[in-house]
């Protein structure tokens, strides 16, 4: 029972993005779609994500609502220069540290700006950490993100952002990745709800979502198939397949 | 007085996107930045979005969360005819109302499908709305959307989501749009990060966003001022201009 346990335990993460470039329309954010990805290959889920502005306050109430309930917590975007950076300071500010200079954030800032005009006030604020904070290598710009317990701090730049999860590659604890299979039909979702269903109910374990598209002047549906477990996923995917075969329906295995 | 409280009221919306397809990864979300633009120009401001699961319970702790401190609530996705479609049910459950089928609905759906191989039960689906709701029309795919109160459901597909969007605009009560005006500058941001917060702190009202990037291997940043008050706005884009000219920056006005 220990081993069933412990192979089937879910690991979860949540994440804040923070930034009123989202939230006014300006910016359209890449790095839900980014770090979503990659958490699954890392065998953690996406369970929730907040878009907040660049309000203390804000960050604060989601730092502590969702590092309390998941097993880790990542925030995108705040963690630059200017005055509107404010993310390291809300993060120390939910966790009840102070902030301070982290000495080897300053060494990398230090060597990194020593050939592009020196370090100076607002760069030394990217060498601010929540005390207690361990650093997340950027091989990019410099600046390195900060872990501090449950919570990484990743950039709002989204190829900073992916250079600091490929140093994280390998080094979260997670559990199974959810496996994947897409199942694409020329057909409306709505005449083949029914299949659907029996086929999520008759397989333990396996949701499948199904997301509809106009294309060419046609109706179309992919539908996904998720499960930890890759055998019943493939059984899940023969079985829906047989069933839209039956009616006539040329289901495309790989998606639409 | 009173004219002045009226002018400066600041009118709130939130968005929850319901959907696995975005905390998977697989799909990258459209309907965050379409809203956020819209409701701007509707003077009603973005204020905090949710990503959730297909899970009711999670639909249901964001929509109270988010409808009582927000004059408005949006939510994208789920309204759709298949197993798992929940969103109505959920915001039903979180209003504490049953879940009806709409009589202008169901003949919106008859008449869609009249000549699409007519109306089943999957399909009837998506004329039950929470009892006491409104419509949303929608000219692309028949199944309209929903208002219940303060609630907006609309469509997980972007393209039908603009087209309720489009539907609404001018039937939402608002404030003074939110103004915008960008400066570029080939510049690191953290170079001229006390010009920015002296041009912000020297303006009422105004807030300054600095969003750097990487191209043509020169680093730069676009400054994005905000402000209700056209004046002050122009007065601010002005101050800012003139310090970076000072400093020998050439700003570019639109941004870069």
């Amino acid at each position: 029972m220990a081993v069933m346990t412990q192979t089937t335990r879910i690991w979860t993460a949540a994440l804040i993005v923070v930034g009123d470039e989202i939230l006014s329309g300006r910016t359209q954010d890449k790095n839900i779609a980014q770090i979503a990805s990659w958490l699954g290959v890392q065998g953690i889920r996406l369970r929730e994500v907040r878009v907040v502005p660049d309000d203390q306050d804000a960050i604060v109430e989601a730092v502590n609502a969702l590092r309390a309930r998941n097993d880790y917590l990542f925030t995108t975007g705040g963690i630059g220069p200017t005055h509107d950076d404010i993310t390291v300071d809300a993060v120390a500010a939910a966790l009840g540290v102070p902030v301070v200079v982290h000495p080897r954030a300053r060494a990398i800032l230090e060597a990194y700006y020593a050939t592009r005009g020196g370090v100076n006030a607002a760069r030394l604020r990217m060498a601010r950490v929540p005390q207690g904070a361990d650093l997340i290598e950027n091989r990019v710009s410099g600046a390195p993100g900060i872990r501090i317990g449950n919570v990484y701090l990743m950039a709002g730049v989204p190829a900073i952002t992916a250079q600091m999860l490929d140093g994280l590659t390998g080094q979260l604890e997670g559990g199974l990745p959810l496996l994947a299979r897409t199942i694409g039909c020329w057909v409306a979702e709505s005449e083949i709800a029914d299949i659907l269903r029996e086929a999520e109910a008759r397989f333990v374990g396996v949701q499948i979502g199904s997301y509809p598209f106009f294309r060419e002047g046609r109706v179309g549906a992919n539908f996904v198939i998720r499960s930890t477990d890759a055998d019943v996923l493939a059984q899940c995917a023969r079985a829906l397949t047989e069933a839209l075969d039956e009616i006539g329906r040329e289901p495309v295995d790989g998606g639409i």
